[in-house]
């Protein structure tokens, strides 16, 4: 069984750290920590092993992969530089495969990060179509009984009014209009699952979150789930609020400022890109605490971080007989390193999905993610739990 | 209906906040914040009504509640001063109540804060006659339908090879020998679970946490729980660990750095007091984790602090490809203004399981505790589910 | 001797807290902590004694100071209650001495804060004699000996090309040209030094900081000094930084997140006014370091802080052998508590100077600003030896 | 001109990356970040070149320098692998002229380091004359115009009854008589200063710090200073305490607490050998303060950090009308890094004044120290400024 992973944005540190990652592993140079599928009981799944995926993507760089891991190793020291130069051919054999991509209503910002040859004058169509040729020649090129879609791109600005997408007929419609307002991950994600191919968005862009794909995803029987991976200060937040609403503490604020080095940091310093991460992150706190509280997140570009990411949260709330408390916390952690491992794990947990006939979104998987398109809790333990009494289910069959 | 609330401790920083609170909540002059029994569905449960709560205790020292609640304020702020002052007559009117209790075995930190008057000479048998008969007069005097017994004193030392009183003959039986090695909280645990009144044990020390009264307990029908409340750094750790667990990031090291400025603070100062304190506190890591980690928690005293406590805990942990990262917190709390909301939550909860005819441990109330006795984990979260559970058990009902 | 002093923006809360607390010191409700001029050696300086001075001040708004400190206490605990109470008699006696002011160019969130009272429709010329003659009033009224101008209001957009005002002439032929662009500091400087009464700019305001005001100054033989108050984080930079440049350790970014629940902190959520503060508190870095780094200072208005402020600085730096470093601190103040005794050690400390004859910039308070309008370094220690050394020239004399 | 430097503790980590790093600088591959002699205007008085520094020492392990430099570089990324192997072959001729050395009285967890070989049984006559003896081969082998002895082995237990040894004769006639409690470290200082080298203690033990020794230097007329760098946590207290000092608030407590993970965190386990560190690091605050505050100062060690230290420092205060504030810090370092450009300033410092013929203590070092045997101030503002003071003084000539 070989499972193609199809990573948009596959020259970005993510894309980059999780195929020295997967290399590395299959390799045996590193082992599974920070890896969700390598821990009890959802290692024991019928997952693919992570030696049989095959990697490749699309981009807007001319970077090659190893450029990017080295250059995110130089500057945060992941992964290490002995590791990439162990795989390194691997990732070349790898890069060769990337094809040009689109940034369509990606912002400035990250338009600015695009090589000249990418081809910003095609139609919708068109580019939906080359999109799709894309897929399938990986699929052919290398026998794969499988191919996961993933987007691993820089953060796009929101879309405006998506509810004009609610339907499949809508969104087909605009492709067909050459409607110039649809993001690439829009056309990524319509592409993949038109063509029964498993989906997930890694990002807070829009990606298949939208009512029409939502429906093209359960008439073509593909499960599909995001969106943006919980790598770092939201993933403790998420750890944290539940206590505060177990105890019934009164959040009265709750301040977060991240600062960050990356190219995610440069591209969220433009305002509108921001917005949508912003937006992201602030999702959780009511609903895990039951009422509204001032919540404010802060996103700033550091340069001399690298690859670092540090973020301070201040928690003002209050107590019995109004007593005012405080819990404050740094968080110092490498982006690529914990988005990494999340990836190879929602390509295999996704992957089971498809396999098993499971389609549509996937709620065992909200734990991966601020925002996820299907929960029950943004609680994370809870969360947890759901992708452990997931995996039972398959393992006490 | 009328509850009692025997506090063990009852001049003590903790049951004097638990008094003025219950009073302050029943009069309207604060609100429920930080009381687990107001949260859903909880709060949904048949409690007795916190304004039902009629309370008296032990303690050794002269100070009244007032005086004590008054040094708490002074020294933290809570409770407010205005507060105790609508509630001074009732306070003054519990005061009147409280009987001198023991600090056998109690170490010399506490033995230290003991008025003149304390019975150190009396025999075990006549000691513990004496408790039956302080908690038998009670009841009667206020005509209670029923006496909850609460651990609230200053830690005692770790008893020796708690193994010899693994049954209710060995406990018999060394009381009946006028044994001096039993602590204090043993001997008011055995006398109130004899008497068929429910007991909590609030604290690190021993209390029915011995297999001879885990006997006696399921003998005499009555539930009984502990021990040591879970209000501040712990309770974050047991928020926090579970993140790492569920996302497989490997804890390298866990140190925590506690100061805290009231009698607690000083007693814990006393070497002894303090093994049984840390070795409470650690418990939990390696149950949550799945393997051993360094872990220290150092407490000391800080008398500028006054009731406040602060926590520093330092995380070192690794992520995918060996990635070292850390997640730091510093947790500002009020002691007092933590653990008296769940001394009530205890109680109400520990009457409803009596009511209910539950007896013995009651694993839904692990949330509560340090080191739970009976517990299916550690992860806050998931306790807590357990007690939503078991609220929807009534409700659905 | 009386020395009047008056407060620009007498009925916000750092002025109310000078109040409350000058006359808690002069009643012996409070000690003299916080207080730079009650340390040695500045205190054998021949001061004006704080229970000598007579509060007076402009304000536009009908808040009267008893309310603000209420307020300012219900939210911070600054002042406490009981002090406030001890002194409402004062309070309102000086409440009743204030003068409607002007806000002219202070921006709308300033201008949100005027009673309608205020007379936006004056002129300037007719502005500037009112405020003189709301100075010369309270003089004769209160038989004073000296009249002290101290810059407490909320803080105004910058001014734009400044150095229009290079000379004497050009302010007063602005005045008489009726500019509608000056802003309300500078009209009450003016009117302060050009009627030959010190001025101190406590605020980040433009104030006395423009040519042709130092040259007033001197022309009148006036001592006046600013601006802006250092209380909180700066202060901490500047004691911070210079361990940095002394061990020739490279400053990698220092990033600063300031949270705060006041006035000062709704006022400066507006942009305009936010580009005032955050210019101030950058400055120091690069003339402490000797190089430019990345700086960046956040302020967020966070109502739940009330006059709390919380900062966290992170501070990346380089060592040895290319070694990266992290300092970062917190630091929980209260604004109105820092802020208030050093009006009244400015206050003392420039009437000194003026019963001395040292007119123009007074390079010995360098230590009081963020931005010294006269200094010879920004480093805290060296600035409070140029202190230290001031007292004792006179001192030893 | 060639100057010795000659380390007790040559195979330890601080000698390791002091050498590692003086190599590296002479040979480009690094710049002087870090090293205070490369600041102005130090950098312009007449010092010994980098590249001119012949380093040898003794030395109880057997592990080599490089060994050593490989451990650290592997535990904590300092120095660079790279660099390491850039150096290796210089480091490997230094290694080859350590001598064996002696840790009489340096306690149980120091000797538990030393090799088989260590001559435990000598009289102590027979010691200094091999050490004598080890210097002046050094010296003759190399051609050495100047010869430094730097103490950077890990820190001993405290003398008993130091006042015994207040003379020279004391001294001389302990040694003679084999006195089995003369620490290493005083018997090393002995022969330097005996011998006319200058003589350095980096660490908190004893070295010169006997009233014999200061005498000795005096007569010889050599330079000698100490104790204990100054590099971490006690460098931000030595910046932040006049802050507080020279704003009159009032210091209630500071707590500190470090956690480290290299052979200095595993040696100050040992109780006996952290009283002599502890000691040290809380001496400056009631100095800076002008008053006794409560002070504690925790040294844990936490291996998973290697060569990293982290500090924790929670400094409680009031203010202005009894407001209770905070300040918090983490200070994150390479305790090598930190350490080894402060062994070569020293070097290059003390060469300086022994060719200026400036003997006896070296008050313009105390900026390098926590306990300065020779000093005005404990603020490191000032203590710098007599530094550059001190340059200026010979560039000004």
């Amino acid at each position: 069984m070989r499972t193609g992973v199809w990573l948009i944005g596959a020259r970005g540190n993510v894309a980059a750290v999780s195929m020295v990652g997967a290399k590395a592993v299959a390799n045996g140079l590193t082992d599974t920590t920070g890896m969700v599928t390598a821990g009890e009981p959802v290692s024991t799944l019928e997952l693919p092993a992570v030696d049989s995926l095959v990697f490749s993507g699309h981009d807007i760089r001319t970077q090659s992969v190893v450029e990017t891991a080295r250059a995110a190793s130089e500057s945060g020291g992941v992964p290490p530089a002995s590791t990439i130069e162990a795989v390194e051919d691997d990732l070349q054999a790898i890069d060769d495969r990337i094809e040009t991509g689109t940034a369509m209503n990606c912002g400035q910002a990250v338009g600015n990060l695009a090589s000249e040859d990418t081809p910003a004058e095609q139609t919708v169509p068109d580019l939906v179509a080359a999109i799709r040729a894309d897929y399938e020649s990986f699929v052919a090129d290398h026998s794969l009984d499988r191919l996961i879609v993933v987007n691993v791109a820089s953060t796009e600005p929101l879309i405006n009014e998506p509810e004009r997408y609610d339907t499949v007929d809508a969104i087909r419609s605009a492709i067909d209009n050459n409607n110039r307002e649809l993001p690439a991950s829009v056309l990524y994600a319509y592409a993949a699952l038109d063509s029964g191919h498993p989906y997930v968005n890694f990002t807070p862009s829009t990606g298949s979150n939208l009512g029409g794909l939502c429906e093209l995803a359960r008439e073509r029987g593909v499960p599909h789930m995001g969106q943006d991976a919980k790598t770092g200060e939201t993933l403790v937040k998420s750890a944290l609020a539940p206590m505060f609403a177990g105890r019934n503490l009164r959040v009265l604020s709750w301040e977060g400022h991240n600062i960050l080095g990356n190219t995610d940091g440069l591209v969220l310093e433009d305002a509108a890109n921001k917005a949508g991460k912003v937006k992201s992150k602030d999702g959780l706190l009511s609903e895990i605490l039951g009422y509204e509280t001032q919540s404010r997140v802060r996103i700033d570009y550091t340069p001399s971080l690298g690859d670092r990411k540090t973020a301070w949260d201040h928690i003002h709330f209050e107590g019995f007989l109004g007593t005012e408390m405080k819990l404050q916390f740094t968080w110092e952690g490498s982006d690529s390193a914990l988005a990494a491992p999340l990836v190879l794990d929602l390509v295999r947990l996704i992957a089971h999905a498809d396999a098993q006939g499971e389609s549509g979104l996937q709620p065992q998987l909200a734990a991966f993610f601020k925002s996820p398109m299907a929960y029950e809790t943004h609680d994370f333990s809870r969360q947890h739990e759901q992708l452990r009494n997931y995996a039972h289910q398959y393992i006490d069959e």
